[in-house]
């Protein structure tokens, strides 16, 4: 189909600011049709640098306009759930950037909603589409490593997030964790059956205070029988560490970090390199044009997203199961959570 | 200064296309304003993808016109000098795929309309933008390690352009060596005295025939007492190879190739990873952007070019002195040739 | 003391050789004095190959020898307890590989003998002396990473040991984890308090039937906080994996496999090298000489050994309570084995 | 042939005492049976540690004992020659460490003595025994990267030799390019037919005050059409530093630097390791021990050596080559040489 998708975005943060450019700017076939944002400022000037997008001072307008083909929701993780219900309704595709919700009840609300509209809704889960991580993928798909084995994933952020947020957060393994059980799934290609999580407070008594933990390890039992463990710290004082290495029947497959460049130094007490890249928008850059591609064409070829609402209600249901065994301190099965 | 600087591309193929669309869609301040290609549907076809854009018959009318502010120059090789010095006497400032032209002769006229006129113009010597170029770049600068001693730059081709190509390249040491020696002349901060180049043909008989080189050795010497060795083929089977590396007097400097991915796969014959980024659009994907970005910065703050035509001639005299010795089969001093 | 230490080797096996020859050949200050192995013709060729070294048909006979200072214990793990009580009662140095017992009762009844005699006893986990597990080391014990929060231990096997071996090893707990458990103890500088052990069995049937497991996780929770995963294979088609990192509040530090050559082959469909050294003794090659070289020093110096009685019991210890946390599917803590 | 070879060491500094210790420890069916150095007591030292070693006041009366059967020669580069010629005449087999003499007038009257004795004479050109440099022989050998095409090797040492060697050295490319000069026709697996040499005096004027180079580089053209590039530093201030590459028709082979460990540290400025081992003893520490066990392997199989003094009067005449070609600024073709 040759004509164009419009697609309004709601939540104008730097996620929304981000899909925004990408919509604008290098996706063909769509174009931005409208931002909405609760900070009317922050719509404006979104809108402003992409010609011909409209302001809604509310989300709901931009629902009400038939011109609009899908959302790209980026609003707080408060609100998905019921602006996923609300688009649903509307009869407008979505893209919805993760979590869906905090807790299971609001997450089967909004895909009960998406299921009875037979509207389209993926979920942010752009690791999937980095190259490395996709060809980590590959490595197990196609069978070129044989059968899973082992997971190791790493994931270490370079200092935590604020306060604040960390208190709405909904805990380590709701908010850190859920993308790497997003991708212990995706790269396993099997189902977790049971978890074990344990947390700690090493570095941050302002986290611990909050009831969370900075530093987290989970153990996953998967139902083709592979076993895996994830590595969580809210800071590696070098950087952004995002790795993962799965052992299967026929080989080993390992995905090591980006760096800003490939230049090594070698003076008289070291050989260096510059740390990795920092953070999630420069590690993962080309990530959120994929996913966003692939929203868009599953809209325009009408075929499956590529990362589905169950995607991520399962990566919940991991995370609630890792947060009961921390507290708990036992072994959870994932079929006791829902 | 906040207004839009107007652009116009002469020459519509690959490149043209890719500056097209980094001044579309991603420099902020700039607009694509015209496009000339000696094929007519070539320039049509560009402009359409960039609302506004005009198609100019003639590069000539498109110079002609007062709200143009510069010029892309991405059209064959034999037409640069005459466009560079028409652009000149309109008062645009210009951007230049290198080389200027193949002779000393053509480039000084060009150069001349250039300085006479007072306008800009920036070599497209690409990868000084690369980030990994310019990390080693930044190691000699900074003093990080030391004053530049031996240099030694692996540049070689995952395959040999069309034999027609060849035919009026000029040869491999105008065509090929002629990016290696503007990289190291950036590189190491110092002016090359001599060269001593041997070529050879070891794989490809029709480029052979053509009376041109498929590999290529050069030994530079530099003003500054440092030695350097560079190495071209027309042809490494695993793909595009762009190293180098600089030693100096308090550590050494390496960069090394850029990969598709960060991932390993290990098996029992073999640990292995998929081979380097192809060939020079996706190696150098970034310097583009980031050429055209300081080309559009010295316009707007009316500052030095970071590439000059100064910087295309010295190019090109360390290329013909390496044709003479290659020919002649002795070292060749830099001011012979002029 | 510029005496000559005179060293007994009881078992000569494949490390018993190993050992002898290192002990005849390479230590300055040793020497070989005498043999035992049950099987005579094995303790016949191993002293043959050392001038002077005498052949004990019975090891009691090699302890009842007065000349006799220290004894190097690498006969089948069920006889090294008795060994050790016997060597300790002599009055001898006791050099004893892994793991001194397979139940805590016979490991306290030699350590307690030890104790008694007021001989060294120093346990066999060369690892700690591999240059790169060393280096790992003392990047936590000199602060240059900080203080400890994350660990992950990799160890793999290239094949499984034969169905004979795995059915009186003790399980994959107590015979592969447990130089895991060491290595834990000595990168990380603190005691574990609890585990979490699963197991499974993914590729090999027969070591199933014994009611081994032939892949396995194990958490660790330690006294100072920092969490730790083991991951345990009998089997990677590419070889002997041994690779361990520590996240410390100050920095990260990893350590990768070593290879037979530092050789990289680029072919069109992949950048690739050899696979790593595939099994313990070449892996491990220099570890050997060192720890006898500290084992050695202690005597000579009078100083305690580097790898202690209680490192050996502690490593059991662990290894007893994830045995026991795998069978049971319930975190163990470590003061529930004794 | 089950009997003992005896082999004597002429010359008992450090490269005499190295060889003395693996003959005597190492290699099976070799003793230590005589050391003779100018030095009488650094030859009494080195007998002293190996049981029944005689010591000889003079080589020349170690060559007249019937019983032994070999020499190994490690004493100043200037007796070399001599000693070859009466140790031919006393028809003893013969390793002599690099080079056999400064002058080919020497080298011929040697090597013809040799030949007219019908004796062994083995050159020291020890890195051809290196696991990474054969890995990279084998490579090219066995037609994995096909037909050879660009070599490159660089080779620089962590500081310069005192200048009183320096003096008496013969200079660069007679005392560090000829291990190069060999490599590289052991590598590529054809003859250097003519050379293109400068160097340059650019961090040590004490080294420039005797006439010599302390930085060089030397451009090859190989009997095949492969071109090749040397770059010698005496001083990389990070270490000792080893590589080469070669590029072939069905690909490329890299031979990295060894280093003393496999960690890798990251903290907030760089990601870091410990630089390469420091110097020849400790990089090539195996290849001592493999080319003596080629030497005698070939002694009592009666095979060639693996190492000729052809060999070793190449690597001489490339080097007399290389310092013509940079004394008169000059391309050099082989055969002026001899």
């Amino acid at each position: 189909m040759a004509r164009i998708l419009n697609i309004g975005l709601i939540g104008a943060g730097r996620m929304g600011r981000l899909h925004a450019k990408n919509i604008a700017n290098q996706l063909s076939g769509t174009r931005l049709h409208a931002v909405a944002d609760v900070v009317p400022e922050a719509a404006r000037l979104c809108a402003e640098q992409n010609a011909g997008c409209l302001v809604s001072p509310d989300y709901r307008e931009m629902l009400a306009d038939p011109a609009l083909d899908a959302v790209v929701i980026c609003s707080g993780t408060h609100t998905h759930a019921e602006i996923i219900r609300d688009a649903a309704y509307a009869g407008k595709h979505i893209f919805c950037e993760k979590p869906i919700a905090l807790t299971l009840a609001d997450t089967d609300m909004a895909l009960a909603a998406v299921q009875a509209a037979g509207v389209k809704l993926q979920l942010g889960f752009n690791r999937r589409f980095d190259p490395t991580m996709r060809r980590v993928y590959q490595a197990r798909a196609s069978g070129e490593i044989g059968a899973p084995q082992l997971l190791h994933i790493i994931s270490r952020d370079p200092a935590p997030p604020p306060i604040a947020y960390i208190k709405t957060s909904g805990g380590i393994f709701l908010d850190m964790t859920i993308h790497d059980f997003d991708m212990a799934r995706y790269i396993v290609g099997s189902e977790v059956q049971e978890v074990y999580a344990r947390g700690n407070v090493l570095f941050d008594r302002e986290i611990g205070r909050t009831g969370d933990f900075d530093t987290a390890v989970v153990m996953l039992n998967f139902a083709n029988g592979a076993l895996g463990t994830i590595e969580n710290s809210r800071q590696a004082v070098y950087g952004y560490d995002q790795r993962l290495e799965l052992l299967g029947g026929r080989g080993g497959v390992s995905a090591q970090n980006h760096f800003p460049n490939q230049v090594t130094i070698s003076h008289a007490q070291f050989v260096r390199r510059d740390p990795p890249l920092n953070f999630f928008l420069e590690r993962y850059v080309g990530s959120y044009l994929s996913e966003m591609t692939g929203f868009v064409d599953a809209i325009i070829d009408n075929t499956p997203v590529p990362v589905t609402g169950q995607d991520g209600r399962m990566a919940l249901v991991l995370g609630l199961a890792a947060t009961t065994s921390a507290r708990e301190h036992r072994p959870v099965r994932v079929d006791e959570i829902g």
